[in-house]
């Protein structure tokens, strides 16, 4: 019993629409869940629709299923109401729209109580999980029965979960990076109920289907990613093997206007696998966002921080214009030439320090000691703040990232914590570049004065995701209280999104705000996934809206 | 104008099935190609029709467009008449098929005039080329314009093409290997004759295009290969980076009951990624295949060669049990540690023995000017076999691995040729394994008895596809003027293929042979992909049969 003409409000659209009538679907569902696994209330569904984006959704419901058969019966059940079905693995996705869906009405699938961790392979170097499992448990997991492997984890924090990053392509901080590359979707829920195995999966028994995800026949894990056409609920995650050395570097770039160079000497590295893990480059401002709160004493109650304010920072922080930062990995040997090469490559352009774990350790040891006798106060708050950023790089979560989100409140409590409870607002654009310098300009030269302009600081940092291509990770953040804020912050965000994409760089993923504006009428593109959407979910049931242009039939 | 149901015979099936009448599309392809560009002569029909197959199929007649607008026309007329149509890019798909269909009275469309580099990038590593351009012709451009790259080249000769090879999902020999991870199909025409950009290619002027194949939003790439749903006209493929070391490395293994050691040896070292490229470990007759004809004189006329003429062979060429190559690739100080390493790892295994570049140049030298006086012959004839190997780690198209497709003819000419040509017959059997030895020797129980019994060899590799994984290569030698061979052939392929899906070992690809053996009936997979095909190519015009199960309603 379709649906297909009710429609909802969008995220980030003006237009009002009727919201759904919970009850029906609610009854439906009330009969396959227990009632501390299904919540319709008033209150619940103002609670999740609380976001870090400028337009919460809000959901019809929220339900818990804790098996694959309960995800298929609620897809179905969902199905023949026309009521369309949000999953949300754990709900962490950060300044892309968090847990809310891309439209209101949606039943909110939450799945962090499908946390099993079916089975860890020390030998092969891989884990077996459900989508509720969290990058913290995972970790914890591993460190026990695969003591020989790190997992790649998110900037997300403890809590977060790994299903949920893969299938929204994200990356992780360890070589591996790449979580499409490096995962096996082993089981899907399909609009229908029905179970898609993809890969070698389909053949029961397939001794290589956790490690070899291609199958055989086309290749379908990467078209389930960033997509609406199915819920993951088992996936083969692989693991990071240790390796024999690990040195962190930093370097820290006085002159602003060595950006290029110092790019342009990264390159060369990267193709030849000298760095292998995810490197980033930041400006001071994001390194200072990760380290405290905003700095309402420099800024005179204004944002953004003007150009004064910034020299303030500056001097007082001690970093530098640009700071790069990643790990050198391999055998000793390998680490020691890939620190000289380094050095090498970025003579001239910035200073180079690298630290191993030893060191790193007992630097950490002495400053402790002395600190408590107010010497060396400065150096241990330094370690302080990098080791974070290093435990990220050998697979350890941490909630430091997390600080940086709050750079909208005018607070000076500077906890790690939950950007959603903390009412702090936060979008993320995600522009993807050559690995060259002079388009992290191009994209610098966009974005920082359209900040300004809408009033918002220019917080960046670039990101080496393969040998060829890099990310800009640029973040809006407002108070989600301040109405005039957030509605800024969204106007700058459509804006900015557009700019970029128009000058040659669009973004690898993006907020319940920015779906409408990935489509480019009159290709194909958009023709050939509606009729793929059509082919498999009809009716639009799963996650209208997500990625794939909804279609005229769909629920959503 | 669908006819859709229209049946032709399937290769590998007995079933004969009315020829199509190729007079009706003709006329229409005429109105679209110069004469020169158009054949569907009988005589050009069963000139295509050979194959390494043990069944051949009749294609309705042959046509070479080159522009993606011919291309886009020809499916479009195409799909007007209810024709199907089968594109090869250069049709050297050995031991899978090469340039035949699975089903007969398809229009064969012939891509090798489409045969433009362009553009290479010499800074980023990549080159943007048509199906058409051949491997040799690659590497004679990338040496030019990109000297610091290697193509990344698979064994099938320079004739062969690359974007087939990325199509059919195939790997390569440099530390790149994996075909798919490293390009980003740009161009394809699906089966109404529309042009799909994928990824950021559906974005104009997006600058990570070539370099980010993911894209924004479902990653297709991966959809389209080992599928049917559209033809790849341009394609960008990474060059690999040249190391600044190189070192080609040989283990040999006496005692054939070392495989399982020897493999869980290389698995760690693949793990840490100090063996980074393809390592394959051989049985003695697969390398002697690679070196010489099947050796009548031993076989005293008889196929398979009995226990004793195998240890004749073995005195005869000094090879071990088990052979095994690769390369180790980076800076000077990484290669000399990974073959410290090596050395370790397998000591007590097998005797390794490491060459660097100069190494070869110097004692191939030295062995010539010897030679000439008829000292060290064996030594040269050692280093010319391994040569060519050796070129193809280093992205070096070479004729020689095709000499190994002779094996089934009695002839001791052994010139590297086009296997079709010679009226060699061959089958691969790639089956995937976890990278454990036990798992080897499994496929090899499986194998050896089977084949033996059917009265072929066992010719067998086992190649390292990733850290977790490799590829058992069996290949099914025959005479296809024998038929009664042929037919052998067929039916042992059927069976080893289904012992080996039955174990747990599905393929990686198949054969035109193998198509309708990998459907695992009551799984959603194939239904998935059939709903897929049927919303996206609803007639089957783009080569029915292909890795995705034929529709009901289907041209072919």
């Amino acid at each position: 019993m379709q649906q297909g003409k009710r429609r909802y409000r969008r995220a980030g659209s003006a237009r009002l629409r009727p919201m759904p009538e919970p009850d029906a679907i609610a009854g439906a569902l009330s009969a396959l869940l227990p009632p501390d696994r299904i919540a319709f209330s008033p209150g619940e569904r103002a609670r999740r629709a609380r976001t870090t984006s400028p337009h919460g959704t809000t959901p019809a419901g929220v339900v818990w299923p804790v098996s694959t058969e309960e995800v298929s019966a609620v897809v179905a059940a969902c199905g023949g109401a026309g009521v369309p079905v949000y999953p949300v693995s754990r709900g962490k996705n950060w300044g892309y729209g968090d847990a809310c869906a891309p439209v209101d009405g949606c039943v909110l699938m939450d799945l962090s109580r499908m946390d099993a961790i079916e089975s860890i392979d020390a030998e092969l170097g891989y884990a077996v999980i459900q989508p509720g499992v969290s990058q913290g448990q995972l970790a914890a997991a591993a460190a026990e029965r695969a003591p020989g492997y790190w997992i790649d984890c998110t900037g997300a924090g403890p809590e977060a979960s790994l299903v949920g990053n893969v299938m929204d392509r994200g990356f992780g901080h360890t070589p591996y990076a790449d979580h499409l590359a490096t995962s096996s979707i082993m089981e899907a829920v399909l609009a229908d109920g029905k179970i898609l195995r993809p890969g070698f999966h389909r053949y029961p028994g397939a001794k290589a289907a956790p490690v070899y995800p291609y199958g055989v026949g086309p290749y379908i894990d990467g078209l389930l990613t960033q997509s609406n056409l199915a819920i993951a609920t088992k996936v083969c995650v692989w693991l990071c093997p240790k390796p024999e050395a690990f040195r962190f570097f930093y370097i820290k770039v006085e002159d602003e206007s060595r950006l290029e160079a110092l790019i342009d000497a990264l390159r060369p590295l990267r193709l030849q696998g000298i760095l292998n893990s995810a490197v980033h480059v930041g400006n001071i401002l994001r390194v200072v966002s990760g380290q405290r709160t905003y700095p309402r004493d420099l800024a005179g109650g204004k944002r953004p921080l003007d150009a004064a304010a910034l020299e303030r920072l500056r001097a007082e922080t001690g970093l530098g214009a640009w700071s790069c930062s990643g790990s050198l990995t391999g055998t000793r040997a390998q680490v020691r030439a890939g620190a000289q090469a380094l050095r090498r490559a970025v003579q001239g352009i910035g200073r180079v320090i690298v630290l191993s774990d030893a060191q790193i350790a007992l630097a950490d040891a002495i400053t402790e000691r002395a600190a408590r006798f107010g010497l060396l106060r400065g150096l241990r708050k330094t370690i302080q703040d990098l080791t974070p950023h290093i435990d990220l790089l050998r697979g350890t979560p941490t909630y430091h990232p997390l600080r940086g989100a709050l750079w909208g409140l005018d607070t000076d409590d500077d906890t790690p914590r939950d950007p959603v409870e903390a009412g702090a607002g936060l979008l993320w654009l995600s522009p993807v570049l050559p690995l060259r310098g002079a388009d992290a300009r191009a994209v610098e030269r966009i974005a920082a004065p359209l900040l300004a302009q809408h009033g918002f600081d220019f917080l960046a940092t670039f990101t080496l995701l393969n040998a060829r291509s890099m990310v800009g990770i640029i973040n809006i953040a407002f108070d989600t209280a301040d109405t005039e804020a957030a509605a800024r912050a969204g106007a700058c965000y459509h804006e900015l999104m557009r700019a970029l994409i128009g000058a040659g760089y669009p973004p690898y993923r993006v907020s319940i705000e920015g779906m409408p504006l990935l489509r480019e009428p009159g290709t194909e593109y958009d023709a050939f996934l509606g009729r793929i959407k059509a082919a498999v979910d009809p009716c639009g049931i799963i996650a209208p809206g997500r990625y794939i242009a909804p279609q005229s039939g769909d629920a959503g």
